[in-house]
């Protein structure tokens, strides 16, 4: 039997993966879990999006273009006037998610061996794509002491030697929350200047910004137009992760030439999810405005919530729909995985992803987990009594 | 201004993508143009795909599984057992589109400097996918004399050294419309076993095989289960190129790790194109006879109009909608350029694919052009006959 590639066995699992069969056995017992783990929004896609799929008429559900439809990348450059990025149909590669836009990104810009530096916690997959294009992923460390804010300039430079191609940032922030100020984003523009590195941000979470802060998007760095590569994803914002659309944008025509031979190596991104993109960028504003104010509501819920609960601590995301918190335990791949196989409170439980998933050292982050409120108000007020009681047990078990 | 890497470098522009800009101005100056360079059907979809967008009555548009609904994997079971390919839903991966299938079967068995050995003309995006995983394609050259068929066994055996990871075929064969006898396909099973090599075998033509000769799966091959990747798609069998639907299928459950944690790294693959694509599988009997008994009238429309053509010699395909012909020319690609650039009959022109960009040596296939018979008989036999006046210009010009 011939062996597979040392890079699939470098390939990270996903960080949530090992407990699922503890989950589907504690289903099987009849216990009801909370999944705090998923990023998977429960708000319904926009009903333009939906309707859309009724009206099409067509015969073929032919290829489309391999940079996707020229309508929805149109309807994209005014989305994104409003948040005053300025861009050609040309700038804007439609791709297979966000993941694909990743992917792509980090084939055309990175050789083997390649460096990019990227704060962490930070979201798993990335490391996996780095894996795919041979590249090292090296982290600074953000930490729950400060909220997670930008590490000191200093770290990164600590890390930049002749290897070092580019900066990879999310902002808003998956795992975290924290969003980048304008002072944090001047110093990576000066930073990716100075050392003429790649800029990747992946920005899907735009829509998601609690507090009166402005959203800086790399996009708004001025001198470096050609180091910039914006990632972005329908997903989260029309919470439509199924229909696999997303965006590679960068004014760099050169690097836009060298993706798009891998999206003309993969022929075209998803038919019908295009047509339902581009459906949904008609969405009301009322469509955003309601899932934002249930979002601001469940934050509120979660963070307070967290908080109350003793040993435990949550700083105040200021975006997106996730929160890193510490609790008081020793570690908690233990605890996540003994909330599913040996825990239940009058028949539930809770399912979180343990913090060390999204630190490359997995010594990081060994009392943290990663908390998603994508969950009705009600339902995370359950899961947060939950915890609360799952503690308690845990910690009185020695 | 960061450089783009090496491999973007190395990728392969699409064969007629150079075309493209002066298709574009053809078609500016009033040209009509008969494509007969694309492998896009232009059959309808069945419509039981088609109607399942109707009722597709979800709120929220959410990620599905990594390796597809269980649902759509288990009614691929059924599909196959058809073809005597006896399987469990646990080994079919979907995948986005058969290219994703190629790329993760590639990314998961071959580390940067391993060999696979590929008969050519072949698919021009395999060479694009091995760059993408750093392992090279070193070919055995099939020819027109013979319509294709394997090259002899010691042309593979004469490439085989300590890097030589895998063979890949694609069967029934997209250039050439050549399919493997038994006699080939068990001469194939002996290497593999004989040099314990991977064999990934892209069968996404098998619904269209014109001869009474058996359809031999690599599947089908006894003793090499642990070896065999099968690479399949729904984009041909039922006219949905864009709604990216795929499979990885493979009895190795080692491989099917690994293939797995690229699956989760992507997240999932396209919702609706799953949707579709389970519902097509339930189209009537009569949607593939009608389908085929088309192609059977445009082959026999396009073979013999060819090789009616003074110069011209085309091998008979046994399947797929392709043929690789023989031009009287000193070179496809001028010659393919000047038909767009330089010729028109009546208004009208022919784009077809240089055969050139189907091998790793350019040299190869200089005079040979690929043409896909996915036009309606009167079209095909439209541009047979201004195909004929443009190498009766063509040639008539020095």
């Amino acid at each position: 039997m011939p062996e597979i590639s040392l890079r699939a066995e470098q390939m990270p699992a996903s960080p949530i993966r090992k407990l699922v069969p503890l989950a589907d056995a504690a289903r099987a017992r009849g216990t009801k879990i909370y999944h705090l783990n998923i990023g998977q929004p429960d708000l319904p896609s926009p009903k333009e999006g939906l309707e859309s799929l009724k009206h099409i008429d067509r015969k073929v559900l032919e290829y489309s273009p391999s940079d996707g439809y020229r309508s929805l990348r149109e309807k994209l450059v005014t989305y994104y006037e409003q948040y005053q990025i300025k861009l050609s149909p040309e700038e804007i590669i439609v791709t297979t998610g966000g993941s694909e836009a990743v992917l792509f990104a980090f084939m055309s810009c990175l050789n083997p061996g390649d460096e990019i530096i990227v704060p962490e916690p930070a979201y798993a997959n990335y490391m996996a794509f780095a894996i795919s294009a041979g590249a090292v992923i090296r982290p600074v460390v953000a930490s729950i002491e400060n909220g997670f804010a930008l590490p000191p300039i200093e770290e990164f430079e600590k890390l930049i030697n002749d290897r070092t191609r580019g900066i990879l940032i999310c902002n808003p922030n998956n795992p975290t929350g924290y969003l980048y100020t304008r002072r944090e984003m001047n110093r990576i523009r000066d930073m990716v200047k100075k050392y003429d590195l790649f800029l990747f941000s992946d920005e899907v979470y735009r829509e998601f910004i609690y507090t009166g802060s402005p959203y800086i998007s790399a996009c708004h760095l001025e001198g470096i137009e050609q180091n910039v590569v914006l990632i972005d994803s329908v997903s989260k914002r029309y919470s439509e992760c199924g229909i696999r659309i997303g965006a590679l944008i960068t004014k760099n025509k050169t690097l836009r030439n060298a993706v798009m031979k891998f999206c003309q190596a993969r022929l075209s991104p998803p038919l019908i999810g295009q047509i339902i993109a581009e459906a949904s960028i008609d969405a009301p504003r009322s469509y955003s405005t309601e899932v934002y104010e249930e979002y601001i509501e469940r934050r509120k819920c979660l963070i307070d919530g967290l908080n109350r609960i003793p040993g435990v601590y949550s700083p105040i995301p200021m975006g997106a729909f996730y929160t890193v918190a510490r609790l008081p335990v020793d570690d908690s791949d233990k605890f996540c995985a003994w909330c599913l196989s040996d825990f239940e409170y009058e028949g539930e439980t809770v399912m979180m992803a343990p913090a060390s998933g999204f630190y490359s050292d997995p010594e990081c982050g060994r009392n943290e987990v990663r908390i998603a409120y994508v969950l009705k108000k009600e339902d995370l007020e359950r899961a947060l009594l939950i915890l609360g009681k799952a503690l308690e047990a845990y910690n009185a078990r020695k």
